[in-house]
């Protein structure tokens, strides 16, 4: 049994509005030194199999449905 | 200008009914190596200072706006 972590993210250039409202949160509780903040999912998933079949299978899982490629980027390890 | 890196899950033991849809969905279209999905957040953040001032500030920024210490729990690293 292995395990894939899975970090979703904006791209770069999409707004962002609930990072934007955090960090102004944040500067307003006195932390000045946040420059930015961007929101996105982590994903944990316990799956079976080698792993060839995983990273193959979890690259499909997140380009399909976890992830939207026209706005989102995704990044995973298996460990 | 460092950046931190934050996973908010939730606890161990705390019904998360977002993954479990997943989970349910991703069997349905074939994924049936797939034994549990948790969704939590990741953020990403932009800071200024020097490292050990940074992360006595994550810790705090987590426990007081992040996450909710009642049934989440959180771990970063600063880069």
């Amino acid at each position: 049994m292995a395990k894939a972590k899975i970090y979703i993210t904006f791209k770069d250039g999409v707004l962002e509005p609930q990072g934007k409202t955090v960090n102004a949160a944040l500067v307003k509780m006195g932390y000045k030194n946040i420059k930015d903040v961007r929101i996105g999912k982590y994903i944990e998933m316990e799956i079976d199999g080698n792993n060839e079949k995983i990273k193959k299978e979890v690259d499909e899982i997140c380009d399909k449905l976890l992830a939207n490629p026209n706005i989102e980027k995704y990044d995973f390890e298996i460990i």
